[in-house]
């Protein structure tokens, strides 16, 4: 029993590693049976059985894109001795990850959240919380930044989360679309950010 | 002659509008015959012969979402008696074309720009080239108003163009995925960047 569990494992992890290499070019509407099983060299039926809908899957895809964006970048992130480097790792991280094509098209969330925006449903609504998520614990980092550099002036909490949101997302279309200078520029815009806390004082200026 | 043109732009028309409701909504790839020749009313025969294919649906699609912000924002704010406000009237303009659903899903370009990303062909490449126009303009614009105020520090009219487009692109999608606080902070964002034309040197901090 044991061994048909571990081999039902992996071929529930090569269907999700195929689903995420179609979601992440074609968007999560490209994650169909058809398309998986072909991919995947499994039948629509195994598929059926495995995840129930079509929805259930394409809802395992996004969970898999945050496994790997957790295993590739926010694990070895939290790893780090500081809270300002947790903080610099997981956003400068980001940008590598895309740049590295981890996943051909990027960052799959960031991609999603605009494809699903106007689509109802269980798909959106673990979308919207993913992102809440990810906005909780950047207010967290930052939160933990500015206790151990408590000196520093006051910062805008809120703005320094949407602006490394923004260049996140700016990013993620700018790589594509053949735009490196405005991909280096979000790079360079998120770093300016971090600077912010940098003890340093020239380093410190506001970011341009 | 000219009675049956008239019928078949206003046709032409009609298709397009049904093409654009969806494609807000459903992104481009729910403008295929089928779904637009049932909104429309007409056969897949008649969008056939009226568009060729599938893709020149898309990309005639894509002009008239560009033709329709060029009538709600673009023309009106180029009417505008000076550099400044046209500016003004254009940035601020896009985020009351979004909030005002004119399209239900905001703006198609925007959203477009995610989906087509890793798509190559024509739809992308027409994408590439609405991006290198769209920026050519407001990088114009800003020099314009430069000129009109040449007594201001210089000011950085890449990064001014990278962060209103990028504030577009965050807009386009927390209004959707009901995260108004995003929307407007994206706004008072571009507010920010046009204040520092204003000739008030109150109002001319850096962006925050």
């Amino acid at each position: 029993v044991d061994g048909r569990r571990a081999r039902g494992d992996a071929t529930r992890a090569r269907i999700l590693r195929e689903a995420l290499q179609i979601a992440s070019r074609q968007g999560l509407d490209g994650v169909t049976f058809g398309q998986v099983a072909e991919a995947a060299g499994v039948s629509k039926g195994h598929l059926a059985q495995a995840f129930g809908g079509r929805e259930a899957l394409q809802l395992a895809t996004l969970d898999a894109a945050v496994e790997l964006f957790s295993e590739r970048v926010l694990n070895p992130a939290n790893a780090e001795p500081t809270a300002l480097e947790r903080l610099r790792h997981v956003c400068l991280g980001w940008f590598d990850y895309v740049e590295g094509r981890v996943l051909p098209g990027g960052c799959l969330i960031t991609a999603a959240n605009s494809e699903f925006r106007t689509i109802a449903g269980p798909v959106r609504d673990r979308l919207i919380a993913f992102r809440q998520r990810r906005r909780n614990y950047l207010r967290a980092t930052i939160q933990a930044v500015l206790e151990e550099r408590p000196s520093r002036s006051p910062v805008d909490v809120d703005d320094l989360v949407y602006r490394i949101l923004g260049d996140e997302a700016a990013a993620n279309v700018a790589l594509f679309l053949e735009d490196r200078a405005a991909f280096e520029h979000a790079r360079r815009s998120t770093e300016a950010l971090l600077a912010t806390f940098d003890s340093d004082p020239k380093a410190s200026t506001k970011p341009r």
